[in-house]
């Protein structure tokens, strides 16, 4: 047993009621306890020169929350039923954005297990897990995890996790977690207890900035590149999701995500398993997701919010907050076939010029979405795209996702349409703490749209209120948009052209006065029709229908008659 | 006239005590006052939003200091002498480090050029000014400066800085000025009355962060790049040292420093002037001067700081703070050889991983000294590094740096041994501040050399005791040293392999029990004994004597007896 604990004069372990005194090494600020193994399930705490019990920083379980015991977990008693799988190239995979505690009903991990049918059923490859991690309460979006180690005890533990990602691999699905390395959460986090983990010299929107390149940050790194090591040797988690590295500070000669990136493709080719590193961005810059060689992070892609907002706010017609900076089809174009929308231009939103142009990369570096968690969590209402638009949009954004050089991702029950929204919740169990987050919630979106009810995060209403409702997708119009998606996939995975990746091969036409776009790679061709009116289209070549969200008015060799709202995608035979 | 006030809703110009209103342009937050311009000499200021007078914060000239009216310069006015020379290329620079109120008695730009023909004596082609841009009070280091566009009134003001410089190109010498662009001094600052300049993101060990990333940094960078700009046109600077470049924090996409050195490039090719840029930066990272096209930021050099820890503390046996990471001969070996100490391993004093290797690079992007105004004015006498050795250290010292690889630079004084001392001084015109300043000069050294009378960095004296005496340069000891340096120059300028700024063609060897040091160049050979005994080192080949700081006991064509603290140069015939 060994705690890391730089600067404290005393750590004594405590288990089964006894407090044992550990030993320093002084070179290194580690704590051993020497002739005593914990047992896996022993329960155990620190104490720091008196005070105390704080969990393990490296706790492998919290089954009793944040502020409770460790519990030991010998991660080598696991029986794993799936010892060879499959995890496919990136560019390659369908990705499925889920949250454990609404995915399903009940919940937890073993629920999850009997829902990844669907997900086969649909064409999905795979799926990406909001953060695990221990975080305050019994519900929670994860991202105020502090026990990083720890997958959540109200999903199901470790075993639970260990369970479904097992499961997965039997299915061909391969698993992304999704991770926080910019903070940790306010409540339960005693991190600063044992060492220097935050530092002063930074400071991000949610708390403290982590001391990756401060004194003795070597081993506050080390904490962050092992638990991504644990996750995919002990979890075997296929691949990674940075939660926002543009809060990730660190002047160090050596980036922390480019020694990350470094760790995990070394561990990847010794374990001989494809293992992948994306990165939610907000910077637009090329620089995170090209090679090493190159002067870059080298992590594999990045998300592509600029070809969200850019889609979104033609659909929606949405111009508040960052959609400011978007709404035209030229934004679309751009991002379909360069990557980044705003790549050195001024931003109205920003008050800066942002971003840079994203020269050598492909669409493999770029994840596109038309809504994930935060775009639809962080509206007033929870709303979904599909709340916000017709039936003919909604197919539209779908196509054009499907049809992009970007890795598609879907946020949970997106495939049939879900009804239920996706909330923002929490379960605070500090009083002061709860209360100032309502409250916030309350305040960030007053005036925004008054007619909007807004709900208190606290309350497990919204949580409860943002669980799908499996029964409907069965129903009618569910069903349509659920065939719609199944076919897009299907398309998107019979066509080489739709998973070359290089932007070189993506052609876009559009008219923004008529509101039309054409997307053309290699033989396959969409057309669509954003107005509310049915217009014709120019375009030449012999076509076969592969795909059509409306019965066509009329196509030939020249031209093609959409109906509003529409899309179609056709076979050119030439 | 025009002045950057985003947030203002009412900027006035006050100018021959009559206040005149100005517009706005919403656009951009620039405020302009049309029919009506400033003639050279004008006195003027702004009144923000009904507060003032402020001097304008791209102000040309404060004759009455920080707190006072701007003066405005038209600098098309003044009559250059020397309108056509040459700045040869960085590598082939020996620098001059020169602080203006110092460098003589009267201490200004005028009385500097009365010494410009020692300095071609010596054999210097590049002076580099210590900052000059408007600070408090009448003496000071300069990086406390407030009026980054403004020659300090003390020194001689806009005019003083036109004929040094002019005088200096007259000879045939380039002139680098150090600027300070990662934060400003804490009396006199006005800029927050105007714009959003700095910010809360980060913090640095001076003051507040500058906002090069947040809101409205665009106009920020701008004050920044105009500025390097300006002195590069309007006063004919030959290249720029930045100051401490860890200090400039900027997450974008684009980094201040490459945005810097593009432009620079560009107007360096229009101008068709070589310009350099050099870094002071505590990162050891390479990518600072690597080319922007292998994703670096495109400076030209930067100071060495590894290269000197390591020789001072062979030379004095220092171990406190940063030299407790030195005092191996094996480390001036590999500073020598390539560039950092520190490229990745663990440094004691930083207690982290430091540093990154510097391939690609070359000695040309590193500039190396054996002190400068840092290392001399931060120990508590300000004792020069010819204060801390014998005669032949001294010589053994100086006889390194211009067989190493790196761009030579000597520290005002040095030339000759200089008994004056370096201090740190300030003349702070806000009682609070001074006293601070005062105290803090006191805690910092308190116990470090108990016998070290600490100066008051606000009294006069501090000021005047660290003037250069050139009385003292002719005399005997001095002169000798003075002719050491001479000669060592003009050894370094006959032989095209000491320019060779080659990692792979230095060769260095060295027995740290011994401890005597070869650096070997193509056919020059330096020897040197580190040691208060005579001894005798292997050392094959045919020799001739370049330089040697003492008579020699005795040498053949397999081994050299040297003297104590004693080292010789020669040329191999082979």
């Amino acid at each position: 047993m060994k705690v890391w604990a730089p600067y404290a004069k005393k750590v004594e372990l405590i288990c089964s009621e006894k407090k044992r005194l550990m030993q320093k090494d002084n070179d290194t600020g580690w704590w051993y306890l020497k002739n005593f193994s914990l047992k896996h399930g022993d329960d155990y705490a620190f104490f720091v020169d008196d005070r105390g019990p704080f969990p393990d920083p490296r706790s492998s379980w919290q089954p009793n929350g944040v502020h409770g015991f460790s519990r030991y977990v010998d991660h080598s008693l696991f029986e794993w039923k799936h010892d060879f799988w499959h995890t496919p190239p990136l560019g390659s995979s369908i990705i499925y954005e889920c949250h454990i505690g609404t995915f399903t009903e009940e919940g937890t991990f073993d629920s999850a297990i009997k829902r990844l049918d669907h997900l086969l059923e649909l064409g999905i490859n795979y799926i990406e897990i909001m953060p695990v991690s221990e975080f305050p309460g019994n519900r929670g979006w994860g991202y105020d995890g502090v026990d990083i180690y720890a997958p959540h005890h109200s999903y199901g533990g470790p075993d639970g996790l260990k369970r479904f990602i097992d499961a997965c691999h039997g299915k061909g699905i391969s698993v992304i977690l999704d991770v926080v390395y910019n903070h940790l959460g306010p409540d339960g986090n005693y991190l600063s207890q044992f060492g220097p983990y935050f530092t002063k010299k930074y400071s991000t929107p949610w708390g403290e900035a982590v001391n990756f390149d401060d004194g003795d940050s070597d081993e506050v790194r080390r904490f962050f590149i092992d638990n991504a090591i644990m996750w995919i040797t002990d979890y075997r988690i296929d691949g990674l999701r940075l939660d926002a590295i543009h809060a990730i500070f660190d002047s160090s000669a050596m980036h922390f995500l480019e020694a990350l990136s470094l760790e995990i493709n070394n561990l990847q080719d010794h374990l001989a398993r494809n293992i992948f590193i994306i990165a939610e961005s907000d910077l637009n810059d090329p620089k995170i997701v090209r090679s090493r060689e190159a002067g870059g992070y080298g992590l594999d892609a990045q998300w592509n919010d600029d070809f969200h907002h850019a889609l979104h706010s033609i659909l929606t017609g949405e111009k508040n907050s960052y959609f400011s900076d978007f709404g035209k089809i030229s934004d679309l174009s751009k991002a379909l076939s360069s990557g980044f929308v705003f790549d050195g231009q001024y931003s109205n939103f920003r008050k800066k010029r942002h971003g840079r142009q994203a020269k050598g990369l492909s669409g493999r570096n770029f994840i596109g979405f038309i809504q994930n968690h935060d775009q639809i969590g962080n509206r007033p209402g929870g709303e979904r795209i599909s709340h916000l638009l017709t039936l003919g949009q909604l197919k539209i954004a779908a196509a054009i996702l499907m049809m992009s050089p970007f890795i598609p991702m879907l946020f949970q029950g997106e495939e049939w349409g879900a009804t239920t929204p996706f909330k923002y919740f929490t379960n605070h169990q500090d009083p002061e703490l709860g209360e100032a987050v309502s409250k916030g919630r309350l305040e960030e979106h007053s005036g925004f749209k008054p007619d909007i009810e807004i709900s208190d995060p606290q309350e497990h209403k919204t949580f409860i209120d943002s669980k799908l409702n499996w029964c409907e997708k069965e129903k009618n119009i569910h069903n349509e948009i659920f065939s719609w998606y199944k076919d897009l996939i299907l398309l998107r995975k019979s066509y080489p052209e739709l998973t070359d990746s290089r932007f070189s091969e993506v052609f876009v036409k559009f008219n923004e006065i008529s509101r039309w776009l054409i997307i053309k790679r290699s033989r396959i061709i969409l057309l669509c029709n954003f107005t509310e009116k049915n217009q014709s289209i120019l375009c030449n070549g012999e076509k076969i229908i592969l795909l059509s969200s409306e019965k066509l008015l009329r196509f030939d060799n020249e031209k093609v008659e959409l109906p509003r709202h529409s899309v179609v995608i056709f076979l050119l035979n030439s």
